[in-house]
């Protein structure tokens, strides 16, 4: 009981804002210091040396091996059948919702969650979200390639041809930044369906559905269609301008959390930087970034807005030859790592998540004769 | 802000146990006083007067109208194939919730969620569930037929003939009793999905999902088992002073919120003794009840456990002929109404779902060499 309860103060806070619901060893979200660790390495760091396989498998055992290798799985036929019923014009999150959910209904899925079900899941959905982009464009999904990690497995799925190294990297990348970020609503939903003891395709199933709403998943198009607008760093100062002072809101910068730079955009940049070859988008969010900044700085100097993740995640998933509709969906992908981990820490020590709520409706009462 | 995060205390409640996590008019639970209310009106008066259909309304609108009507839905084409797709071994509540997930990506449901998005999602998972069961057992499914109430409606179409009276008003009983809740995990699980302006099929879906662990959905048959055991009147009482010496749990006594007696099995016992033909599985569960009531009361004289409603729910949907394998799925379908009904109100005044967790990991380090 806690002390508030134990004095009979129970006070509410609106969308549990400051409200612990829990512990965990993933990471670390520091927004004061624009820090991001899982299991205590820094977010960059784990950009510059790992994949994304070795960080799926760091959050699941906390075991760092940069070797690790996780290809991307078939889809069961029974799954297959179920995205081929889907109409065409299905909405991508809908979609993956519902393959994940079919796939679990195909599955032996035992309590406790383990890591041999996390990492099946996690290589499934890939898989899943390439063949129905292929099937809603009227082409055959292609087989998974044992021989290829993840996000290139995913990208070969979904285009029918290996990717170059960059655009393997970035994608890479960008599912690294992506895997886990502390108690979100998704990941909150993932272990408030786990603390019931229902299974691991269950909780991401919810998950899924959870990133779906834009106030989590966000809009990521939207950065599209501004770096669309803002051309090149020569037009883009004007257009900055422009939009500051007509109130509109600036894509791809600030951060409800991180009140400095969002790490996981320093770390997305540093890797479009290395590239000996950049997708174009990438090169033009580069570009950009400064210009924008510097405005910023200009026009709020007490608190100058930073880049969030959004400003590099949009050009990336753009320059992978990724359709704006699929950006959630394959944020989605990139989360399964962290959802699943948050499953196995929650089962580890396992109780029931049920808050209370005040209610305000009518007293007692008789029914109208 | 809440005053603790005001002076920086942040107190950790494990399962949110006693945290407030938001307001509510649809019911009030009062464990104290054994009060259940919808609205302000007490369930035992609403299943004495209601039938599913006007509780549905009720927690939809506010408004009180016993002449409501809300026959089942057809099952739309391509979900019908995702059913005919399925394993016959598929668990049933991964069956419904991918049936959910599945009628959702064949809907247009834009933001906010409304009665009739609500009204349309309860009345297809009826019909979907007796398709799967149908299908299981090598049967065609049935069409709705639309001059039945949703209740009667299921069961035709799981049984493929018209249930006599006594059946169908003792499945509607338990709809009407299982229909809304508070803040247990699924309903909570289902404002999370909401808060983030995601759609009612993802929050539904999600709740089916939490719904599903043995912690929240119970393990009805358990119960099922129990009274086969018990027998009848006579050889009930050694069963159960057997059972008590041996330290056995009774399945359907004790509850975590009601001291006293559980108002829903007070309100469906009453339906069941008002039978002029009592299925045998209630017959036996009124003989049983009182023994188990008296025997509980002489070995712990100073907090003598009552009757939950598991034990009236499980002889209740054994009566009308459902597998036990089908209870926690027949739940989640009662439970429809008051999901829906939490997505309206969660909606209606939004605000994102998002707590806080502590970080217990590593402290920040560097990658090994």
């Amino acid at each position: 009981m806690t002390d508030a309860a134990a004095t009979g103060v129970r006070p509410y806070s609106p969308g549990l804002e400051g409200v612990i619901a829990g512990e965990t060893s993933l990471s670390l979200v520091d927004g004061e210091r624009g820090r991001l660790l899982y299991r205590g390495y820094r977010i960059g760091d784990l950009v510059a040396h790992g994949t994304y396989p070795a960080i799926a498998n760091l959050l699941w055992s906390g075991d760092w091996d940069p070797t690790h290798h996780l290809p991307t799985a078939a889809v069961p036929p029974a799954v297959m059948t179920v995205l081929r019923t889907l109409p065409s014009t299905t909405k991508p999150m809908d979609a993956l919702r519902t393959a994940v959910s079919a796939w679990g209904a195909t599955q032996d899925l035992p309590w406790p969650p383990t890591i041999e079900q996390a990492t099946t899941l996690t290589a499934f959905t890939p898989s899943a979200l390439a063949a129905f982009a292929r099937l809603r464009a009227g082409q055959e999904p292609v087989e998974p390639d044992p021989a290829l990690d993840l996000t290139e497995g995913f990208l070969y799925q979904l285009t029918g041809s290996r990717p170059d190294t960059g655009t393997a990297r970035a994608l890479d990348a960008y599912f690294i930044v992506g895997a886990e970020h502390g108690f979100n609503a998704s990941t909150f939903t993932a272990r408030v369906v786990t603390s019931t003891r229902s299974d691991i395709a269950s909780a991401v199933t919810a998950a899924i559905g959870t990133m779906k709403g834009p106030l989590h998943g966000g809009a990521p198009s939207e950065v599209v269609d501004q770096l669309s607008q803002m051309k090149n760093a020569t037009s883009a100062e004007a257009w900055v301008r422009d939009a500051i002072d007509r109130g509109e809101r600036l894509m791809g910068f600030g951060h409800r959390v991180y009140r400095a730079y969002d790490p996981r955009a320093a770390a997305l940049r540093k890797v479009a930087e290395g590239m000996a070859h950049r997708p174009d988008w990438l090169e033009r969010a580069i570009e950009v970034e400064d210009v924008v900044l510097r405005v910023l700085a200009e026009k709020h100097p007490e608190r100058p807005l930073k880049t969030n993740v959004e400003f590099y995640a949009a050009p990336v998933l753009m320059g992978v030859g990724l359709a704006p509709d699929l950006f959630p969906a394959a944020f989605s992908l990139a989360r399964h790592a962290g959802w699943t981990a948050h499953a196995l820490e929650q089962s580890a020590d396992n109780r029931l998540i049920r808050p209370d709520v005040n209610y305000v409706g009518p007293p007692e009462r008789d029914l109208p004769a």
